[in-house]
């Protein structure tokens, strides 16, 4: 911005701006100055690229207002969270849109292709834990990362998991999805060396907690490279999985 | 008990018993009757064979004491159990006894040779649970198991364990002792066919919450065969483990 | 599987076998030598004899083509837990089952005749813990267990439970379910001598928390020998009072 | 007060009273008629009878000042609870007072005569449980109450809870006192008919959470007839039991 | 009972009662001398008197078949607690039975006449707590008490709690009920020189957490004189303030 | 900012500023613009006013050197909270600074007289919460209050807070100070109708849980106009209500 | 009241009033005088200006009863708080009512005019929040305040909250309404320099604990001036809130 | 795997290799050839490059044993973390070693030249929490990152974090270290385009819970990107941190 700026000022210093152009010019620009228009632009995925609603608590005609809006403005790729089939179907009625039914996501447009530095690993304990791990990979793949399913292989049936060794060993990034003990992330965190995200689910009973035991457990991995997001947070997962896959990129995610 | 009743019954009758050692006789016969004699025998382990004393909270004066009364009776073998060091040395000077010292156990007389069904593994996720993993350790071999150690097979450095597999295929009960998010009761339960006691550690800082995170963890572990045991008791996992490798020997741990 | 390998080796020597068939046979061992495929066989209780499906969350029609496929194998033994009464209706429909109301288990095949060392006993405390005791009982008789039950013997009415005193006293392994405080798996834990396994039931309002007071009461139960699986976790229990009924049987469970 | 406010109304008529000294006179009447006083001489235990005085956080030089206010008011028999063995040294130096040390009270003057409709049983689960059983029975013997006491006969041995039942039968009032998980206030609960005060003690490691686990386990008492006080709270338990064993006198404790 | 085996030894030796008599007579003692007898006697309040069925998770064709047989066997005071207003209209159809819709309890029989030594007193906070407190207020009328209830009386709306002072200075025992934070216990507590039974209700939102903030808060009561019972328990309060209010009565509530 | 802006642009058109000197003039204009000086001015308390400097964690040396820079900047009122009396002494060696002891608050300079609305009362349940309403009281002093104590009137001497009830209903704001149950902050906030501030703190023992149950305890309360800061939080209520007693003043307490 | 006790006592005096009549007034003032009539004027807002019926756990038939007896009394402006729509309806048949959707709040009567001191901001972190935030605003509006709005301006998209700072730094109080991590209070405490009551949300999921996360945090904020009430209770912070407001008025929110 | 065999079955074959050799290197190859010498090879980063001990709980002899045979392969990169200023100086007496004082770290050998793709930034909320964020620092520098400090930008001087937006603009990747409410990592993922690692911190005191609060305010937080790992582990956030950096290296940190 400081070359802005002083091409505004040299503007007024030679008398072809005039001061009150200068004024709006400047008071324009504090927001874009200190970072909150590029803020905006980073986190909103710029215009014409990716937009998120979370869908959760809006209903169908709400979420229909903004895809509305959204898609006057020209963006063409929409992502729709936490999104019930009932509200789904509302929503389909007068649009083309595709619904991700195990993630509970709809999306618009096409899904971009991968653009990140490697592949996304998204493993499972078990079948139970489908659901959240699909949201991380709807997420992902939404943001333009490549993604490998490994599905139902948690620590009761660990030789499933040697099986697929190579594909953990050779992951840009592992989400490890598992629910009651979540001993699935210390193992693949025992096994790998990239960063592992770890999703605790709600899946269990008695004293699993809703998700509360999975989440201390992977919290205390022994294994390094582990960091955890919140109970069944699918979504949160791909978006940091897909965050890291983009590191060297400079204009990373926003360009997907 | 009817016997015993009919024949204080004919003494009565016989003029060989009085009316008032009768009455008190039978005052007395529901308890022995309904087993609590048989209750007491097994529990306190037969005179002569071992005795156990729980050294937490009672002074190296009181332990004394006690070990003096039981070998008064004949008591050989006593194990002393949570006994710090200092109160050892003050114990130590007058007898002849054995210090465990990771275990923080002693025990008089010599250990019994070993005369349960198979051999116990036990085994942990790091080098910090080992005083808990050899509390278990002593006790059970007090109690006249073969103990097979597998340290720090955690699953951070997960081939240890695996190039300790047939340890862990050829085990009557595993006791699995591990801390931080306890993972290692999971992974072993997916490994093994026998009975698995899990014993959390209160190894770990911040969420580990002082083992309350491997305990959870244990209790929710999706691999079948895995019971629990309270956090840090080393103490119960051996004398549980013991129970189970004295299974099908009429008279169990009593005769060890 | 030394001896396996030494024979297609000396094979290779001798000329009997060419490198191509050598490399082959070689290339399947692996996982059946480290144990993999003696753990699946171990596991998932060898075809022909008992398979174990967990019906919650699955679909009648999901279990339907399990059962199908198991069947298609030759598998005649297949437990089903978890089971709500209407998907059983659903599966019953085309199949000869039988449904286990209390236990919520449906089984197909004739129960295996006991092979374990001795009896398991189960009790409740009352009669709200029954439907868990019942899993316990039915995943134990189908594992090949002889079963003895002593339902509401808790310790408001605690005189119940000394007129079973026997059979308390000549079991092989006793389980425990039990709500509100958990206090009968300490009273049996201290009138027993064989391992106790205690099943905290969900049984209680108010500060019970759901199963969790019970949980921790057993958890800290001042009776030796006495170890915990998760909050109305039957299921579990009964699978390890199996497992150590079966202690001395080398093939254990998987002969059943 | 109808008929002191109508005397003050006809001093003021009289003149006997001027307006001000009728004004305060009736505004400090509400708290007069409303039982503030009479609340004030019950609750203190009467001048000359008794005075309680709770230890923890005062010095021994304050203690040693409210004993010297007290006494000089001619209150001879004083308790301070929860005083170490150090501060008793120290307050004992230059009066007459007896401690009682496991209870951690001191007394001053003779402990009254038993003056409650019958007795109080007081027992425990274990050895360690003493302290806070003591404090219970000295503070119930200082308010005029007859203790049993019943210690270490918690469910791990009850046989000898067995070998008491005679006391349990015939206690007005019975404090149970235990730790870990606290089956002791059940096991009496189902075997007595009279009210149980449970008392939770922080004895126990690991899962027993300093006495929280006691604590709930006694709150979900399947036996009818128990209430709880706080954990270690020995002073409130043979307080409540005392108002119990006085509950027929109508001046209850006041006279003791 | 000791006269009684006496009278069988004495017959024993005069020859008047053969051996085999005396065998069975004395066989069916035990229980009967140590107190088991005794104890059902007391705790299922004899026949002729009161019984109790807890109501929760037993089906109304069960209820009536309880209730059938007792009253067969000259039970007419009957209680059922926990029961719906669904159920009791099926219950009602064939019989004479009274349901108390807050208290959700049905009685059949008369009320008793009061036979304690005096008045319980039960105050609640606010209205929402009135279901709990009435389940006490019938438990105890049913047991033969005379309830005085002082409704709303919570302590932000102090003053009505002191318009009723003299019914908490003149009473044998209270029964404070409170959600939220609970603090009427202490406030009565702190009023009153008779014991105090609080009872938390499940009254509130947000940090009330279901009763557990009331129930910590009352455990902390920093009034002497106050024990607790479980969340919403207020069958356990009226139990127990029952016992106390009989407390000089040698038959207690058996008589009632 | 549209001024400022214009008067640099204006002296970048006359050549009385340069342009290097106008970008970073523009360039921090934002902060500026949007309030962050302000906020600066505001929340440090102006120099030439008063300093806090929170001691915890900091050793005597770091606390001079702050203290020395402040008074060269002329700074005259610093207070220094959480400071031990150890600290205190070696910092007082070489200043004039007054200690007050129960507080654990040093301060330099003369307290401010009281600018407030109105007065402040700080009521404590017990003697043990007093060096926590001090800090509130001190804090508050500091800040230009008036100050009422009203020490040791919980609920368990109710009489004692009734005796003071012309200065409860006489505040502007009340900092209601209590551990154990915390029901003073619902008595007092049912008594009064001014703002009260509830502090829990970490007295009591057992489920108190140092404090816990305190403030969810006064998070509950029943009484409106309530509301809660930390567990022993004594400098933010007495911040809080300082903020409250200066409302009008539009200044606020920056003048103090 | 003072002067209404000396009138009439001076009526006394000048034979103007007899003594019956004297004391029959006198008899009613004792709660005035001693401030529970004053408390009771105050709490209740005084007739014919504001009265509030908490709606929860009432039927329709009672709010009925409740506003049709207070309007008979003069009452016009009443408000229901946690009213759901369908109650609502039933309200509304016979009377003129408004309800407030968002707030669940129904009012009769017209708004007052705003009274208080200054204007009270009411900031949610997200658009989930807004209920409770209404809860707040429509309590302080009836209560007499002016509110500014200042919805989902939370962390996520902070510029938002920076482009409404001369709101924020201009308020004489802020109500900070959020769920998830509640980081708003911290932000906007950091931001401001008056009194700050920050209102945590059960708006969240996993670990956010139905707003538990959010009120932890609250009661943490490292910004000073911050106080806390329950969970989702937006009317206890609108209430303080209007006490704060109104500090300086004499008359405080009675006047409203 | 297959060419390995192929040649040792052709050794066999031409009788270069025997059979024993050979069933010794097939035993072997299963662990090998799923990868575990390569994980190996990863985990423990390269002989000659860098080694991690974990200082806690180890002596001061332990830990130079561990070094000197670290040492005598060669290795010059050592890191010991959790190591105590005591113990260091043991350790130093015979070694060029060099103490991080803050971190608690001790390194051998020279710090690498940063390698990664960008910058981490690493923010604290308060001067407490640096002890943690330079565990965090000189781990990630230790593992050639280049490091950016921002300490004491909390919330409550939020200005100061504004005056760095240009460092955080410009981050790979962000450790935001903070105790008490843990806000300060909401508000960098509001602003920030990168990953962050939040780190909460047990900095703080009462409802707290020495970690716990920062713990789940950071796992709710609202601005996606952020992930979690334990209280204190700044270890593990710069081991973490440091992966990401260095995602695109194919050889990642083992190249460091």
């Amino acid at each position: 911005m400081k070359d802005d700026i002083r091409t505004i000022l040299e503007g007024v210093r030679d008398g072809s701006i005039n001061i009150e152009e200068a004024v709006l010019a400047i008071k324009e620009a504090p927001f874009t100055d200190i970072g909150f228009a590029k803020i905006d632009t980073h986190r909103s995925i710029r215009q014409g690229v990716a937009e998120i609603i979370y869908g959760e608590g809006k209903s169908a005609e709400q979420i229909n207002g903004i895809i509305d809006a959204m898609q006057k403005k020209g963006q063409e790729n929409i992502m729709i969270t936490r999104l019930s089939e009932d509200k789904f179907a509302q929503i389909a009625k007068d649009r083309t849109i595709t619904y991700h039914k195990d993630a509970r996501i709809a999306t618009t447009g096409e899904m971009p292709r991968p653009s990140g530095t490697g592949k996304i690993v998204i493993a499972t304990g078990g079948t139970s834990d489908i659901p959240v791990a699909e949201e991380a990979a709807v997420t992902a793949s939404f943001l333009g990362n490549e993604i490998i399913r490994l599905y139902d292989v948690g620590v009761s049936g660990i030789h499933r998991l040697f099986d697929r060794l190579d594909d953990i060993m050779s992951a840009t990034v592992i989400i490890a999805v598992a629910g009651m003990e979540g001993a699935l992330a210390s193992v693949i965190g025992g096994l790998s060396d990239c960063p592992v995200i770890a999703v605790p689910t709600s899946v269990g009973y008695g004293a699993s907690f809703e998700g509360m035991t999975a989440l201390l457990s992977m919290l205390n991995s022994c294994a390094s490279g582990v960091s955890v997001v919140n109970i069944d947070n699918g979504f949160g997962a791909g978006y940091v999985a897909s965050l890291i896959n983009h590191t060297k990129d400079p204009e990373r995610i926003t360009k997907a």
